[in-house]
Parts: C-alpha cells; sequence; structure tokens
C-alpha cells in the first residue's frame, strides 16, 4: 500500500499509456523526457526552416528586381564611415576642385553668374509658360515637379550661347532650349526608375515616380518628349532649319545617342575595370551625356543661321564639354557625398560601374578634365571674341562644378 | 534501501532542480507536464505566428506593385468558365459581327485583301531596312521583336491610302507610314508594363517586357518614339510640309493625345459606369487610339499635297475610324477569347475599366458601330471615286474585325 502511494505520487497524473494531445504518438509515461526532448527539438526546427524560408523569401523579393542594385544600397549605407583611402580621395580631389575653381576664376572677366542667372530665368519662364498645369494634371504636375526641381539648365543655356554665338537671336532659339531641357528631363525620370538605376533622389529631391508613382512617372516622361519635338516646331525659324533641328535632336536621344548610352552603361554594370577599355567608357558617356549637349549646341546653331564650318566647330566644342560634363561627373561621384551632390554619391562606384577614377585613376581623370577644358576653347578660336566668352565659362562651369 | 531504488527507478535521470537546457527557466522534476503543455503551446504560437508573418509577408509583397491588377488576373483566371450571361453576350455579338462582315464583303469589289496584303509587305520591307539589326543590339532586337510580332498595319495603310487620296504617289509617305507603326508599337510597349496594364501576352506573343526584361522594353520604346521623328525627316518631302508633319505627329502622341487617353484610361479603372458618360469615355478613346489614327491619315493627306479642305475631310473621316476602332475593340474585349484575339480576353470589364458595352450596352455599341462606319463614307464624299475605295474597304476592315 505504501509502495503503491508511492508510486502513484511519482507519476501523479499520468497513467500508463496515456498520450498527451501536444505529444503525437508517443506515449509519454515514462519516456515523458525522451518525448520533450525530441518534440521540442522537431519544434525549433519547424521554427529554424520557417524563419528562415522567411527571411530568405523576404530577402528574394528584395533582391530579385534588381539584385545588384539593392546590395549596392545596402552597401553603401555601410560605408557611411569612408575608408582612409576614400577619404585621401575625397580631400585630394576636393584641392584639386577648389584649385582650379580658382585658377578659371581669374580669368572670369566676363560675369558668368549673372549671365548663368539672367539665362536660367529666361527658360524658367518659357518653360513655365510650355508645360501649364492643365489636364491631365497628374502628368503635367509630374511633368512640372521634375522638370522645375533645381536644374542647372546647362544645355539650354548652351543652345541660347551656341545660337549668339554665331550671330542669331536669342528669341528664336528658345523653344529649341526648352525642347532640350524636356529632353533631358524626360532621361531622368527614365534612369531614376526602379527598373534602371532604381533611385530615390535627384538633385535632394524625391524622383518623380517616388512621388506620383511608376505609371505617371512613365507617361510624364513620354508626353516630355512628345512637347519637346511639339514645342520645337513652335519657334520662328525657317522649315529648312526646323526639319534639320528636327532630326538633330532625334538622333541625340535614340539608338545613336542616349539611348545607346543608357543600354551600354546597363550592361556594362559590375564588369572589371580591367576588361574594358577607355574606349568603351567614352561610348557610353559621348552617347549617354555627349549626344544631348552636342545636340543642344549644334540646334542653337543651326537656328542662329551659322555655317557648316561654324556648326561644326561647334560641335566639336560640344563633344569636349559632352565629355567634360562626364568626367567631372564621375570624379564628384567618388569624391562628394550625397548632400553635396543632392544625389546618391559613390553609387557608381559601388555598383561596379565603370567611371574614369575607375579606369583610369582619379589624378589622371584630373588631368583629363584640364585637358578637355584645352580643347573645348580651341575649338571656339576664330569666333567673335565676346561671343566667345560665355561659352568659356559655360566650360569652366562645367569643369569646376560641386554638384 | 528498497523504497530508495524504487524511487530511483521511477525518476531515473533528471535529479530534483534539474533544468532542460530546452525548457528555460521552469525546474522540470514534477513539473515536467505542465513544462510540455506551456512549452509546447508557446512553441506552436512562435510557428503560428511565424507561418502567418510569413503568408501575408509574401502576400503584401506580391500585391503591393499593383494590388487591383494582381486582384484582376486571380479573378480572371477563375472566370474561365463564363457566366451564363457573358456566353449570351459572345454568341449575340459574334452573330451581329458575321452578318455585318457578310453585308459590307457584297460591297467589296475593290479586292481589299491583297491591297492590304500588298500595302503591308511594302511597310514591312521599309521597316525592316528602317530597324537594322545592329549596336546597340539588345534594342535593336526589342524594337524588331515588337513591330515584327505580327502587326496588321492598320495606321502605315492609313497614311498610305490617304496620301494617295489627295493625289499624292505611296513612296514619299512610307516614312512617315513607318513612322506612325513605330509610334504604335513604342505605346504597346508602354501600355504592357507591368506598371500600366501589366500584360503578359500581345498578339498572341509575350509582351516585350517579358522577353528583355523592363529596362530594354523602355529603352526599346524611347529608342522608337526617337527613330520615329529622326526617320520621318527622311521622307522626300518639302521642309514646309515635314515641320507639319513633325507637330501633328508630337501633337499626337503628348499630353493632346497618346499620353492624355493612358491617363485617363488608368485613372478610369474600378470606376462605377453610373458616375461616367458617354463623353468621358470618348475622350479615352478619341486620345488613346483616336489622335494616332488620325495624325497618321492627316500625315498622309499633308505629304499627299492635300488642300486645306481635303485635309480636314480626311481628320473628319479618321477621327470616325478612330472611334470606330476603338467601340469594335471594346465588343470584341467582351465577347471573344484570349486565343481569338490573341491578347488577354475580357480583361477591361474584370478590371472594371470603362467599355461601350458597359456604358451604354451590347446593342447600343453594334448600333453605334454601323453609325460610324456611316458617318465616315460621308466625310469621304467628294474625293474620287476609285481613291476612295481603299479606305471604304479599311473602314469595313476595322469595323468588321475578328481580333
Amino acid at each position: 500500500m505504501e509502495s503503491s502511494r508511492k508510486e502513484n505520487n511519482v507519476v501523479p497524473a499520468v497513467p500508463a499509456g496515456f498520450r498527451s494531445p501536444l505529444c503525437s504518438g508517443w506515449p509519454c509515461s515514462s519516456l515523458s523526457m525522451a518525448c520533450v526532448s525530441t518534440q521540442t527539438i522537431f519544434l525549433y526546427l519547424v521554427i529554424v526552416f520557417l524563419s528562415l524560408h522567411f527571411v530568405f523569401a523576404t530577402l528574394k523579393q528584395r533582391l530579385s528586381p534588381a539584385i545588384t542594385r539593392r546590395l549596392i544600397r545596402l552597401l553603401h549605407r555601410r560605408n557611411k564611415f569612408p575608408a582612409a583611402a576614400s577619404v585621401f580621395l575625397r580631400k585630394d580631389a576636393r584641392e584639386f576642385l577648389d584649385s582650379s575653381t580658382q585658377i578659371e576664376n581669374k580669368e572670369d572677366d566676363f560675369g558668368f553668374k549673372p549671365y548663368m542667372i539672367r539665362k536660367a530665368e529666361t527658360i524658367n519662364r518659357a518653360l513655365d509658360k510650355a508645360i501649364p498645369l492643365i489636364e491631365p494634371l497628374n502628368i503635367y504636375k509630374a511633368m512640372r515637379y521634375t522638370i522645375f526641381a533645381g536644374g542647372k539648365r546647362v544645355r539650354p543655356i548652351l543652345c541660347l550661347a551656341a545660337c549668339e554665338l554665331v550671330g542669331g537671336g536669342e528669341r528664336s532659339a528658345i523653344p529649341a532650349a526648352c525642347s532640350v531641357e524636356m529632353i533631358h528631363t524626360m532621361s531622368l525620370i527614365k534612369d531614376d526608375l526602379p527598373c534602371m538605376d532604381n533611385d530615390d533622389l535627384r538633385r535632394g529631391k524625391p524622383t518623380t515616380h517616388k512621388v506620383f508613382g511608376e505609371s505617371v512617372a512613365i507617361l510624364s516622361g513620354g508626353a516630355l518628349l512628345a512637347l519637346a519635338f511639339e514645342h520645337l516646331t513652335e519657334a520662328d525659324v525657317s522649315s529648312k532649319k526646323m526639319v534639320r533641328v528636327v532630326k538633330e535632336l532625334a538622333k541625340s536621344i535614340g539608338t545613336k545617342g542616349l539611348v545607346a548610352g543608357q543600354a551600354m552603361d546597363l550592361s556594362s554594370e559590375g564588369l572589371d575595370p580591367n576588361d574594358f577599355r577607355l574606349e568603351d567608357l567614352e561610348y557610353i558617356h559621348v552617347h549617354k551625356t555627349g549626344a544631348l549637349l552636342e545636340a543642344s549646341a549644334v540646334i542653337g546653331a543651326v537656328i542662329g543661321g551659322g555655317s557648316e564650318e561654324e556648326i561644326e566647330k561647334v560641335r566639336s566644342f560640344a563633344r569636349c564639354i559632352g565629355l567634360l560634363f562626364q568626367v567631372v561627373d564621375d570624379i564628384l561621384d567618388e569624391t562628394k557625398s550625397s548632400e553635396e551632390l543632392g544625389k546618391t554619391a559613390g553609387k557608381d562606384k559601388v555598383a561596379g560601374k565603370l567611371t574614369y577614377p575607375r579606369v583610369i585613376g582619379l589624378e589622371k581623370s584630373k588631368e583629363f578634365v584640364k585637358k578637355l577644358n584645352r580643347d573645348a576653347r580651341e575649338h571656339l578660336q576664330g569666333f567673335d571674341e565676346d561671343k566667345v566668352k560665355p561659352l568659356i565659362a559655360l566650360t569652366n562651369f562645367i569643369a569646376n562644378r560641386n554638384n
């Protein structure tokens, strides 16, 4: 009796053969510990499996649209404290840029800043009129949001300056100047899309698709492109000149220009710089940035009534400017912070995109900037000395810009 | 001794106060069952929580880009066996379409089929030359894939026929005819994008972004648009006419045409037909489909050297054609299967998009088709009887097409 009570005390609630409803399959009497450990191990394994599955599924979902680009972003966030090497590079480049700004400023007896402000105001007024806030409201809002997001108006000013260089009047070139800015804005909207560079920030503001959604961004890009051609035809220019201008602009956008550069740029991501020649890099930049800058200047010269020789000189000048623009862009991407640039800095580097500093080094890139600046000026020889000044100042501005 | 041995036998491996490494916190001696159940319940709860989290996270990820459109697709798949009402509608519409085909065919002593084939071959040859397979290869491949995916070439044929109607030669209008087809193809690529209609099928083939990826699809769309304007300027046409043609084409693509229609179309999804007026529906179609058809015909008439009066007659005719095209499209979407159409059928209905059958009913839509066909013919009165024949036949073709 005593021993049986003792036995009852020891296994008080679990009669032999009892199966716990949670303990599937195993009798729990004397095997209770084995049951606990096997079951809990099994449950923990399920949890681990589910957690891993969840983490990987979430990661995969996030990675799938553009694995590399997301990784870039992750890496970039970790890069908040730059390594010694990049601190050196940044300091190095800042010195170079600051010093060259001083050198060039000595030559600037022309008063470039007021000139830029005056021209930019003219263009902004014309753009404001060309893109009113009418129906379809959403599209016009998106178009205006992007075009008035603080662009420097380099392309339209180049267009106006080239027109005046060959003796034309500013007024006749204003519609064309607006058109090149519309095209440029369209290309920015496209570049920033999730399936392209997937950028959230442009000129320090959220990108168009972030504010208006992807479909409105794409539609407003198309609308800007169409409006560029429509607006162009409103210029007070002879039909013969206009047809040439349309051809020049269309060429700069498509597979002989912008699109070719964008396509090559996308496919070059992640390539080893050693496998890439300087010519390939130039191909991207001549097409992606250079083509529209070239078209802007050439269109200005055509509208201004330049001779064939003059137009070709302007074209060669603009080619130098286009390449200069991009080399400086690459240097800035390498050496400046996101805040200073108003866009995500260091992106090209982390994305494995080919840049001049990556392919030829920072020192040689800086030398290249100086060489291109000299070359650009040479192409302007023979033009009226006073009319050349804005273009020389613009070249210096592009070479020495900080964002 | 005996009792102590018994005790040892009963709790053989777990000394009092022992804590299982898996059983955090609770002593496992006499509380082992309470421990088992609390622990397992806790573990099961974690599993349930993780599973729910996983399911919802996955669902959310899938829904987020365009919740409505994904739902549409799910609903659409369930709709494989159409309800009695839609079977009736399909039969009803087929009878209507078949009968009207017979009626119109009696009038077709012109031989429209060989005419269409001849013209389409001319255009295809010209397009093949205009879009060669060169660098950037991926972009040209995508452009060619989409433009040679079996389009009926209605717009370019309309352009050529309008040119010949006013006395022009086919040759001078061929570049323009190619251009309008390029613009049309660009609009299809854009329409099918995931952030727009998110379509996998077009003309019975996978859509451009499905084959080449989104970024190449967007770039090839932009390239087609640019090429359209560049190619246009190669036509052997006076500069004055060309400027007018560029303006007409640009207008038809932007916020006064295609983009306006696409924007309104996107924002009309899911609206109650009762809240929507017929005028709103016409606005979408006049812009989305009508504008480019109108531009195609007007451009043809301008290149062909038509008088202002003739050009305006052609414009009115094309406006009827444009609307006719869309009403028939809506009827087909309501009444045909995906296989017959070569694209996802019934999509507009499920997407809650406004269509003529939804707003005015199928019967009235069919009457509207007849009225538009009559109106279109009336605008052609006064032109040479023989030269009008292709356009009348084209109108009948559009009214009676099956896909």
